[in-house]
Order: structure tokens, then sequence, then C-alpha cells
């Protein structure tokens, strides 16, 4: 049916491959492209359960003259950038050049900063819409499917909704004292960021980790949440009309926190360089190099993801509330498809976000975010390739 | 009256210098001797209070022969050894030489493994006493006046003593998250090592830290401690007859502990070098690099130690049971002498030592443990030089 160009080859791309690939009805030909085509192999080596044709190649995903030339050469129908977020736009440069849709699973980063705001990719609106191309931003778990769950429910159950509470577990454990689950450096930066939330028409900022709750989450268990600032929490507080309060939830244990708070303390998560030995050292960078990989984590890791949303609002008069979520087994997402959950949950929505726009089910020109669609054929998609929801009426809420 | 050597120039030496220049009619010409002559100079310079003839000299201890120059030179009555453990065998090899007692704070340490055991010191017994000088061995605090109370409450109070608990608290606060009262990367080898206490007649070995219990140290409060080896047990063991248990226990708090663990568990205290851009670097020390330098805590240390013997035994066929300790404030022994009290009460007890050898007071030929002399006007020179004792008849016991 259609061409998929996907640029990255870390966890994340390595789901969306064998996805796309277990799907080879609608994904006849994939290419796998990243700065090493040795990655892309690897990936492409152990691809199996479909028959799509798949090539990779080495690309340069900064520079969007390169972008285009693979571009040009391969002619995708959709590109699905799973590289760094430092990358999208340079990609969407392409796309907009070639005229190629395009989606990606995380938000623009100026290198120097993390800022974890959409603008840069919005001002692509009018580029995409000239063309008639579409870009899916944020189109991984989340962002991606907790934004499809309120449009879900926005839909079915509720004349409007005022307040939701997006819940993230990882209770994944890898066995190590401590570790982070991605890059240490930007995992260590973004935890010890100030929190952010939206309420009524403000966004009010928070010290980092400061407000802090339990919740009992269905297969997981009781556990401590932090609250954090996350992009969906950006376009969700514009696309939900009505809508009074949106914040964002993720857990860390008290061992990971205590781990954290002794590095910061003792200055090992400093970036400012000292002096030892004659050498400029940035002790956040040595203790990177003494942490385990984050990549030898997938094999290692045991446990369930839970990810969700807590929606309050009215339907007919009535107050009602309304919890969604996805429950991910760590080893069975290794087993199937060599990555564990957190990779998992990001790569397959990615897959089925180009497979609705392949078919032609999700169709518009410009830039947009996923809760911008009928949720419905995605939710559907969802519990066909992996990511099952499931519903609670009468859930727990937060404070 | 006479002429002392110090040799080393840290805070303990710096201790030592204070006490015996402030005893001036005792220590009419006092010289300090180190590596670095510019840290002796530091220390003549501060000296007020007496009016001895005070020289520095730069030396290098390790080498016998230069120590037996200087001794030659100056001529001193005794040497008071506060250099580094490694250097205890070359300063006695001089001594013996040259005929000139002997006195030291803490056992001989071969450089490569800390062993904390006295027998390279007791082989020298029959030299010294061919001289007819004395080697005082473990004049400090702990070991030193923890084993001059022992041999007090032998004299005064037990016919005989069954039970000896060493407590040891510090209850100072330097006020950093952590920091390490000397050279980090030895105090985090010697906490991490294996405790060992006596009983019947057997040495026990224990994994590090696995003995915890709670003491209410007086003025100090109550205070997790755990058994650890020291020193002073091996030479107590032996001169205490009839003694049936001895313990060593030291206060460490939670947060301390805790700090120790998460850096040991991420690979901070290691001590194998690591691979990092192009350099090996050891971690333990890039550790020692970015934690405060302990010589900068002591105008910094506010709070007490509390450092005593808890002892149980029978006295005219009754049980009884003893506590005697000393309580020492850190910000009045720099206020004094400009060190904080862990250095204080080391160097208190090493000018002690001094002077009842010039005086005649304690007088043997060989090498001795500081219990194997006549406790009294020792614990008489402790009140009058700034090292309070004392007792309690009904203490709190230790299971």
């Amino acid at each position: 049916m259609g061409k998929v160009l996907i640029i990255g080859a870390g966890g994340v791309a390595n789901v969306v491959a064998h996805k796309c690939y277990q799907n080879s009805e609608v994904f006849d030909e994939i290419c796998i492209a990243s700065r090493s085509i040795e990655k892309c192999n690897e990936i492409r080596n152990k691809l199996t359960g479909g028959n799509a044709n798949v090539l990779t190649d080495q690309l340069d995903a900064n520079n969007s003259d390169l972008v285009i030339g693979l571009i040009k050469r391969f002619k995708p129908d959709v590109v699905i950038n799973v590289a760094l977020p430092y990358q999208n736009l340079s990609i969407m440069d392409a796309c907009v050049e070639t005229g190629v849709h395009y989606i990606d699973t995380a938000n623009y980063e100026p290198p120097e900063v993390p800022k974890f705001e959409y603008k840069w990719q919005w001002e692509y609106r009018d580029r995409f819409a000239k063309k008639g191309i579409m870009a899916l931003l944020g189109c991984g778990f989340d962002p991606g499917v907790t934004g499809i769950f309120c449009a879900y429910a926005q839909k079915h159950y509720f004349d409007e909704i005022h307040s939701i509470d997006i819940v993230d577990a990882n209770a994944g454990d890898h066995g190590y004292p401590f570790a982070t689950n991605f890059n240490p450096e930007i995992n260590i930066r973004e935890v010890t960021a100030n929190g952010r939330y939206f309420e009524n028409g403000q966004w009010i900022e928070t010290e980092p980790l400061s407000i802090k709750s339990v919740y009992n989450f269905p297969l997981v268990g009781p556990k401590n949440i932090y609250l954090l600032y996350h992009e969906e929490l950006e376009s969700l507080a514009i696309n939900i009309k009505g809508l009074k309060r949106i914040r964002f939830w993720m857990t860390f244990s008290d061992n990971y926190l205590n781990y954290l708070n002794v590095l910061k303390n003792v200055g090992m998560t400093s970036i400012e360089a000292i002096e030892y030995e004659g050498n400029k050292i940035i002790p956040l960078k040595f203790l990177k190099a003494i942490l385990p990989d984050p990549a030898a984590l997938g094999q290692r890791t045991k446990g369930k993801t839970n990810i969700g949303c807590i929606i309050q609002g009215v339907k007919n008069g009535e107050p009602k509330s309304y919890y969604i979520y996805n429950v991910c087994i760590h080893e069975e997402c290794y087993k199937e498809v060599g990555s564990q959950a957190i990779s998992y949950t990001t790569g397959v929505p990615a897959m089925i976000g180009a497979m609705l726009i392949l078919k032609g089910i999700w169709k518009k020109s410009g830039v947009f975010n996923v809760e911008e669609f009928d949720p419905d054929p995605f939710m559907e998609a969802l519990n066909k390739f992996g990511l099952e929801w499931n519903e609670d009426f009468s859930p727990d809420l937060l404070d």
C-alpha cells in the first residue's frame, strides 16, 4: 500500500520498524536510516512476521539537504522521525520541500536547553498546508496516546471536560541499584527541572518534585507520583475546550529520588567542569560513564508500565469521572520486539499514526497534534497492535 | 624542663604544639618538623599563652637517617610522632638509634593495606628496653584516653573487669550534606571494612556495619552506633586481666551512611580505574576531588563529641557497672587552638604523655600501651588541660 521512511535506529526506531514490518500489507516498503547504518542493519536483520521490502541507509538528519536527497531516492509516502528531538526541524524542512507527510513522537528541542514547547513546529502550519501534506506531532504514548484518550473521552463520554490528570507509572525493575531509562544526562536535567501545570487559564510553575501524591494504579499498585511539566499539556490546554485544569504526574521510587538527591548534593550532577589531574572533567558526564548503559537495561527490565488519563467533567448536566489507561509488561515487549515497554509504548503509536495517514483515514493539510483527529480508528488500532486500553468509570481521583 | 620534637604539621600536630606551648614550664624548647616547613611555620606563628623557644624544620620522616640527623641537631628528650602512621617505624628506629623517648597516637600501618595491628611496633620492645628508653604507643583519645579510663576503673572501682564497650560519638555538624572528617579515601575504606570484637578468648569478625545499636550519650542524646574494629581492642584484651568481652562502637548518622551507600552502589567509591575521555580515572579519587576538603571543616563544625567506656565487672563479689566519658565541643576547641574536637581530643593526650615522661612520672624502659601505667596523674592532667571527664555509676548498658 505505501512506503515509510523511519529516521533513527534507537530503541523506539526498533519498535517502529518491527511494528511496520508486522503490518506489511500497509507498509510494503520500509527504509530505516540513521547516522549509523550498522544499527539500521541490526534492526533489519531481526525483523520477522512480515514480507515488506526493507532498505537501510546512512543519514545525518541534521542536514536537511541530505534528508531531501534520501526522500527523493526512496520516495516514501510518510516519514516517521524517531531520531533526536534536535533534528525535528531539519526533517520537517525536507518533508515540506519534497511534499511528504511527517510524524514524530517528541517536540523539537533547541540543542542548548530543553524547552518542551511546540512553537517552533507549529510555525510550519502554513507551509505544510500549502503543500497539501500533514505533520502529526507527538504521536508516541505521552505525548500521543494520552491526547487520543482525551479526544476519545470528549467524543464519547463528556459534554465538557474540566480536569485532566495524566498519570504515568513505570514500575519496571532493571535490577541495578540506580540507572536511568535513557541518557542520564538528559534524564537528570529533566527530573530536576521546575514543574508546571495549567489551571483556570494560567500556567503555574512549581519547584522541582515539590508536588507529590500517591496513586493506586490498576495492576501496578500504589505509587508515589510527582507533578512534572510534560509537552502534551501545552496542546491539550488549547484543544480540549472548556478545560479548567490539566496536570502531568510521573512515578519515581524513593530509592531513585534518594540516589538522585545524594548525587546532586555531592556535586556529581553538576555540569560545571572541575580540574582533575590536569584535565577538565564535567562531573555529570563522568557519572554517565560509570552508570549502566541505558541500552543494556531492556533485557533486564521486569514489571509493568501503566499510563493513562483521569478525566473529570460533565455529561447531561451531571458530574462525571473517567479513567482510561494502558498497562504494558516490559518482558513481553522485549520478547516480541527486543525493546522494553518505554520504547514499545512510544513506537507502536507512531506506526499507527503512519498507517492512518497512509490509509487516508486521518487526512488534513497542515501541522496537528493527535487530539485534533477522530480518535476511534486509532483506539481500535491500539487494541489490535499491542496497546490494549482499559476504562474505569469510578476511578480514584487526585486532589 | 625539657625539649620536645613534634613530627607532623596537620590538625593533631597543631593541637600538640599549642598544648605544649601553653605548658612552657614543662616544654621549654619545641621543634615542629614536617615535609612542609611552611605548615610548621604557620602553626608556630599562631602559638600564644607560653614562652617556650619554638623552632621549625623541614623533614621527610620516611627517612630514618634524616630523623636521626634532626634529633642529633635538636637533641629532644622526647619525640611526639603525629605524622602519618606509615612513618612510625622509621621514627622509632631513629629514637632507638639516638636514645630518645617516643610517643605516637595511632599504630603503624603498612602502606598497602590498613591492618590496625600493634605487632610491628611491639617487636621493638627489646631494642627500647636495652637503650633504657620508652615508646608510648597510641597516646591519643581512642586509642589513648580510652585505655587510661579502663586502667583507672580497674585501679579504683573493680576487682575484675568482665566487659568493656568503648562508645565514640561525633555529633558535630559541618553544614555540608556530606563530607568526611579526614582523607575521604582512607575514611571510606575504613568504614566499609569488616568489624571485629573480642569475646571469651576469641576474636569475632562481622560484616561491615552489620551490628547496630542505639546509645543515649550524655549531653549528646541518643545516637545510632555501629560495631567497628579499633586498635585499642588488641592491647586492652591483653592488658585488662580477666576481660571476657571488649567492643568498639562509633556513631554514624543515617544521612552519612545513606550517602556512603549510594556512592558505593553507583560505583563512585571504586578504586578500579575506568577509561574516561582517553584517561584512566579512579572513581574514589575523583570523588575525593569533588568533596569538601577535610581541612576546611574545622571552622565550620559545631556540636559535641562524647567518647568513653562503659565497663562491667565485680567489686567485693557484687556486680558493678561504670561509665566514664569526656564531652568536647567543636567550636570551643577551634576557638582555643584552631582545630576542631577530633584533632583536639587526640592532641591533648599526646602532650600529657610527653609531660609525664619528661617529669619522670611515667618511667619504664621498653614499648608500652597507655593502660600499662598508673592512670592517676594522667587523669588529673586531663582535667587540667581541657579534657574533663565525667563518671556515671548506673549507666545504660549495651546488650
